[in-house]
């Protein structure tokens, strides 16, 4: 592949291109290194948008109805959507999904749609990958969806400059529970579906539970939306760019953004050392073996480590 | 510590004990390396049964009822639920679940709330470690029960022998996709609170997806219950206990044990050399200043790392 074109034809905002790029950056990790190293030096310019929360809180409409408020003030969208993927086929069910398709045929618009399995290099990866391709093609804008609030969930939402928790009124015990589960990382509450009984009220516990926690120089916004119908819209893309002033203004976005390299980079050295543990030979032997001594309990998992480390430690 | 005492204390079936030895595998890395590896050889007799499935399906409850019919039939049990973190304690809010007290206080049940936060060595580690406690302190069977669905509840629940999927009827779309993306690991499929509307539609499309996906020796059952009423709990208990007869039978439980101890052993080798490339002198210096040079775009992420493994890989 004659990367350097396909490169050239993605800064010039080829949108066929940078579709193309992504499903490369996604499935051949080779070719994602090299088109990341060449991109890279073009990133940094988008504002990146996470968007999460527990299941059933409306998170793609609220997507939707923020990426159009952004094209209605004349800016430029991508929109990562990460899908549970289908349980045989490996791909996103969801596809680019219907709800959407009045944004897809936008040109200044870009909706891409992940599966959470079948990414080599892990699905957090991947979606660094996809932010880095978009930002290069020249969105203003990249918001990454999730649904789901799991622990790789959030590792994927906190790369973003702003995440954005999207709750709604009056669900059960298990949400209150995850709700204060991932307090901790939004930057703005969005109490979506804010027509429905109990709004005021979740609204007001959020307030107290944020109220309970480590003084901060800046509380996080709380704004009802009604995405379905775009009420509060504005006022929420709003909130998300008052909190980039935020960011800007006090050094936050550069120390986030570091911090998230840092992550990156050390992730990638475990990788890179492990690919070179087990490409030794015998390596995979050796590891056959003590695998079955740990499962017949004549070695315990731990001793099993110290075991291989010192058989390789001398000469990795 | 005289960790050996302990030991003696915890395979004698003291319940004490045993909570002090989680407390001390969930919250002291080096310790719980001394104690798993006294302990693991006594370790492997219990079936490890993983409740998992979308919030709002009821688990917990189902967890207490399949605690009572295992105490029926005279089986000791150990429950490890994880919970979602208090948003600034670092503890597991829903403590030792008060719907779970009569159950507690049962000398041969054994409960405990795993927070989803504030585990160095990350939380399924401390899961595992916490398994294999409960494992030589005696318990017959082990449930761990997971909140949420991402990939890392994904992840502690396969290392279960027997995984049961908790469904609802009637639940919206994201739920539906949800459910698609973890059919794949369910080996019982288990429709809760099926005196809802729906309930036999959803047991229908979950046979539906089942049936769609490649054909395999073993059709998952899918078991009505309404574990608030305590119905069809009975059944689904035995639907367990035929897995793990299917499992022995075939040679899979060895098989997937074996996959589990594999995939344990490599994770401990990957925290092992991070821990040795980060403990060298300078490694942290070069690190930060990698860190400010990609921030900076003079350099990228991939690169970065390409340089630091030169610098290392000399003498690991």
């Amino acid at each position: 592949m004659l990367i350097l074109e396909y490169i050239e034809k993605l800064l010039n905002g080829d949108k066929r291109t940078c579709a193309r790029l992504i499903s490369i950056v996604e499935n051949d990790e080779e070719e994602a290194k090299n088109i990341i190293k060449n991109i890279y030096k073009y990133t940094g310019k988008a504002h990146v948008i996470g968007i999460t929360g527990p299941p059933g809180g409306g998170k793609s409409t609220l997507t939707d109805k923020l990426a159009k408020e952004l094209r209605n003030r004349g800016k430029t969208v991508g929109i990562i959507a990460i899908d549970p993927t289908s349980p045989f086929t490996g791909g996103a069910i969801l596809g680019d999904r219907i709800r959407m398709q009045d944004l897809a045929t936008d040109p200044k618009v870009f909706i891409r749609s992940m599966g959470t399995r079948g990414h080599l290099g892990g699905l957090s990866k991947a979606t660094q990958s996809a932010v880095k391709v978009l930002d290069a093609y020249g969105a203003d804008y990249i918001i990454i969806e999730t649904v789901g609030v799991g622990q790789s969930e959030i590792d994927i939402v906190k790369t973003a400059d702003t995440v954005v928790m999207v709750l709604v009124p009056g669900l059960g015990d298990d949400i209150q529970a995850i709700k204060a589960g991932i307090m901790e990382i939004g930057d703005i509450f969005a109490i979506n579906k804010s027509d429905l009984d109990g709004a005021a009220r979740t609204a007001a516990e959020v307030k107290a539970v944020l109220d309970m926690g480590p003084m901060k120089d800046r509380k996080p916004p709380i704004v009802q939306v009604i995405a379905s119908l775009n009420k509060g819209v504005d006022k929420l893309l709003d909130e998300i760019l008052n909190h980039m002033e935020y960011l800007k203004s006090t050094g936050e976005l550069r120390k986030r953004r570091e911090e998230n390299i840092r992550a990156e980079i050390i992730k990638l050295i475990e990788t890179e050392i492990m690919r070179m543990v087990l490409k030794k030979s015998q390596a995979n032997q050796i590891l056959d073996n003590t695998v079955i001594e740990v499962a017949d309990r004549k070695l315990d998992p731990f001793s099993a480590c110290e075991d291989i480390m010192k058989l390789f430690s001398s000469n990795i």
